[in-house]
């Protein structure tokens, strides 16, 4: 087998794609269960910020059935792009978005969306056709079943994208704790349940002390 | 069939009771996926705030191992009676639990808590056996796995207490929209993602008329 | 044991009542996969037209988030009584509601509705302590999963209601195939596509004779 | 409580009853996986041989879509009443039939067949409200899913049905295995692949010795 | 890695091959529901005659056990190339039907079929070999269970063909709402009950204006 | 509803049961997991130990296929009334076995065993029969499939059985951890694996002061 | 991509492998329900003699726990090779073994056993590493449960081996029913119980004519 | 396809990697049971111990909530090293962690930790681009739940990385049970519940001769 090279995520080289998450298209989601996806969305969100990642926001049809994008995002990056897209299904096909993800030249893109076959699956596969590497959270883009889930992660990672999920993308980002322990642990707290519960027991048998 | 009385849910005559939410011993519920639980805990706690029913909270052990009340009860409820229980397992065995209970002069209970064979199971036997009206909430109680915890509906039904989750208690109490519809449309809209999208396209349609 | 009567579906007993299957509603619907559900709520409505039931639709705050009745159902049952209720959640609670039950004269009630727990069981127990026969169409209900689901039976069975799903009431209620024979196998074949493959590889073989 | 009394098969007491186990009908078994249905059938068959239990066969439409009786059973019971019903739904609905089980003479009637909900709920409840004591051998019955199953199941317990399985009803009515150590044997090697095995590892053991 | 090619669906360059959705072999496929699997296979039927591509359809032993064609199928094309297998169950095998695929002068091939290790996965590995771009409709395809699917798809994935799903095609083949936005909205609204429900009430918002 | 008693176990009024644990039936058991049966049983164990509760052994033809009994069992309750079935398949048939529980004098009997629905259901009943409260071990006993145990469960709840699993035996036994607080968090600590890293990372924190 | 070729199962050039199908190890398996799994070993043995395909068996230990090879192969192959491994866990490690498979003279090895990530896998890889094409028969193959196999079947689809089930494999070798209708018939009715009603209801229908 | 080449574990060449198996990081592994988990990590520390691998111990910020080292995996390995890290998330980017994998002077690294997509993956990652043969222990690794496991598979995978299981790795590891029965027998009956009951069984006939 030849010599692998590892593609490792990089602050400093990569951007954030925020795929179709609008609440009427949320409605089709169902690979994964409410509660959970919307905190992975919003965790890699967060993430997206805590790391400053220029974070690029496109819909589809968003005047429509599909509705608008979830709130939470739009407040939480009031100044990043935003393409409301008049037709195209791939985001890639739209001058547009392609523009704005060259501008912030970063080749590392993290793509998450709704629905997972179609609006993942075309930009990432249409990126990775113009060589940049592409990195599909899995856990925070939804589709109809786990079939249909499935199915396009396979096509996707056939064509060499990376599929990863918010957590694993948070700690290759960060690389060490002590780069900022207080915001990789409140960005845990706040998106796992179990990790909180860990830190509530752990501050209260120190502040014991 | 003899005739059936429907015991209804009333605002007048319901207390709360939240047992054993401690950060410890929620990383033994694997029932239900943490990021549903957490959210299905606070929702019956909003509910028990919007219409503002008497309120116990307990404890058990809590300076071991157990772990420390989840501090989002402890914050929603600062005056609410709490008893942190020295050993009795089950709340009812302890007198001011049960003395607290007796004095919110109600004789609906609604019991959630942690782990549901014992800490929910445990004082509703113990409550039905006083003929108070026991309404669980399936959903807010979590244990070890789904064989234990059918086994514990199974025991508390067979016992007469009514299995409801917390959307279905928040409802029976309500009665009527036109009782509060913001009250209740924020309290859906905070803890069911599905319903807060429906709000979301809903708003945006009716703002751009 | 005491003896058992058998309170069969009789077809010229029993009404059937629609609650809440509203277009917004139904996103919330998650213990069924969306494909069985719309089809077995309009293999219900398809029976009561069938059977020539008197049927009755209801909706809860339709021109809110909730959205208007499934379209399907209003064009199937153009003449039945629709109560538009103002705010009541129990269907029960509403006197109209009610009354147009009462005015069927039936006493057996087919309920299905969306979501189980609340616009389903709420009427049902109503039903139930006014001496109703109350049959749950559990399979045209549904809700938000299956915890809840089954929480929602367990009260409403444990009250005295009898679970059915619809292929059950369409054949307690046909009781004969030769009461109408391409009736029901009409009914059969538009809506269990296993039976429609049989009925397709029955009559090529037949009529190649 | 009051007191229990143990109604326990007897083989003296027990007749069983096959009902429209039949090839088209089959299809429509998606709530267990062929294999383990078609073994879990020809186990209670067998059984019902290897305690000569008076049994009877019916089948629902046989010349239609339904498909003709699943061959093995007729083989295994040559001399049966085979009761082809000309359209009743429920079996106890056919004179003939209901004929055929009260000449056995027996009170305990086990019952399994397709599917649950109806071909098989139908007759236990007629037959409960007759006072017989009925026992469905619960996986030798199928149904179109889980959802229906559980419905049936409940609707039939509630009126006092026994759910068992057929390995149940096989050990309840042999009582001892001293009764006939080779015979029952031989039922469990031919329906039970893990017993087998046991049974080939033992004697492989045995006969070395 | 080498630099990936986007071998794009597109609506001049495909062509659908429709393979043994006979009524008999549709009983075998129970790694998907039966209502979900009916209407996945009528969506590809529908987006295949939306895009006007070439389809072509298959039988295998028609006059014997694996029945006809679903008659929906034939209705909708009537005038389609239709190969009745005489014994091959490779399709590629039949000379015809290879002639019939050139004859379309299409090298994108989406296929579907039942069942998928066989009468899909045998002619997409011919085709591939012969160098089509193949794209398997995974969701318009059934087999015998899970364990079954998941070894075909790992073996068609493995020899270059692209997992797809119905709705994933269609998406591909639109490439722009503004193609035709009646079009691909009143597919998704006869296909995806959820996306239904959003135009549903969007209409009735929209109309209220 | 009448009023409801709380037979609350007691560890003076129980004596358990462990029918069956063979090695060769345990490869029957296919409802759970062997990893966490096995546990399930050795901790049903260990806590009848603890609470010194009188224990009884019976096996179903050991030299046969059946298996010798697990040595565990054996080594924790060398002077324990160990009745070696020469036949009969309801322990309760057995004239030493049922001495033997008489013997202990209580009235409460916590039963496990493999397979449920026979070597646990038939005693079960059979004491229930004769006024004993039952207590079903449900983790602690297993059987061939999930379908299989939820129709055994209903047999013996219908009839009066409690079921609990071994966590909840052990509370309410308990009744209060300062009755023995080390004995009890070892019990947890050994068969909780969950629970054992909340006291070790408990431990470590309250070393550390 | 560059040309595929589709080595294709040929039953001129293709032997059959059957690893450590003993009554002991089956005892292991938990990835597939054992009626299913009995069957599916016996499809392939099946098959293997309907071909004619030159077979090996081989054991590894079965004088021991491992317990003796299931009788029914060596009751059907009675004059095949069988290679009773003295210890060494890669069958390919022996070198009777790796003689008997070369003295068949074919290149296309269909591998089955228990279990899957050793027994299969190993031999797998090591014929794979020595220029066989291995086509692995997945549902013939068990181990304890379905992340084991998971990672088993990804090990050797990276090594080149191609994943199939039995009923693949009986396909692909056929190429064309006409080559013996009755033989492939009997396979599928034998081992197909859905295809099996399917016969048996055409043979009633036309057998009627 | 191009020659494989079956990169083999070879006790003489392999290393064992045992990554966070921390108290508090265990209480986020979901996506596999906790008995299963703690058996599945203990008997892979049992076989580094059998065959006397090299083993490195490392953790990530143990004063804090991820907590101590499991106390087992310390015991076991007293003398091996143990590198607690100050903050590096990637094992690999810790230079003394890196120096004693380098120390061992092996080429395949046996990989396992808690949790999957981070601590497994980030090293294997690293260690595949510095051309080590690594080979992860998935049921020794957890994570949150399936999805995120499966995620973390296909990118280690398509790294070149080779999914086992302990059992696997103890086997290939192995070679011939002639290398030491008892050993490899005493690991399996101590891991692997059903193994044991068949030596049981085995031993009890054996003994009786």
């Amino acid at each position: 087998m030849s010599q692998f090279t590892y593609n490792r995520l990089n602050k400093d080289d990569a951007a954030v794609l925020l795929v179709d998450h609008q609440a009427g298209l949320l409605s089709l989601v169902r690979d994964i269960e409410p509660d959970k996806f919307k905190n992975n969305v919003l965790a890699l969100a967060d993430l997206a910020k805590f790391f400053n990642l220029p974070t690029i926001l496109t819909t589809s049809f968003e005047q429509g059935p599909n509705g608008p994008l979830v709130p939470e995002l739009k407040a939480l990056f009031p100044d990043a792009p935003y393409i409301a897209r008049p037709g195209q299904i791939n985001a890639w096909d739209n001058e547009d978005f392609v523009k704005a993800v060259k501008a912030t030249g970063k080749k590392q893109l993290i793509i998450a969306g709704v629905v997972t076959e179609v609006c993942v699956a075309f930009p990432a596969l249409s990126a990775l056709a113009e060589d940049f590497e592409v990195f599909v959270v899995a856990d925070a883009s939804g589709t109809f079943n786990e079939m249909t889930r499935d199915a396009a992660w396979r096509r996707m990672e056939a064509a060499g994208a990376q599929l990863m999920t918010w957590f694993g993308v948070a700690c290759e980002l960060h690389r060490d704790w002590r780069n900022d322990v207080e915001g990789l642990a409140a960005l845990c707290s706040n998106h796992i349940p179990d990790y909180r519960n860990l830190i509530t027991s752990y501050n209260a048998l120190t502040a014991s002390k």
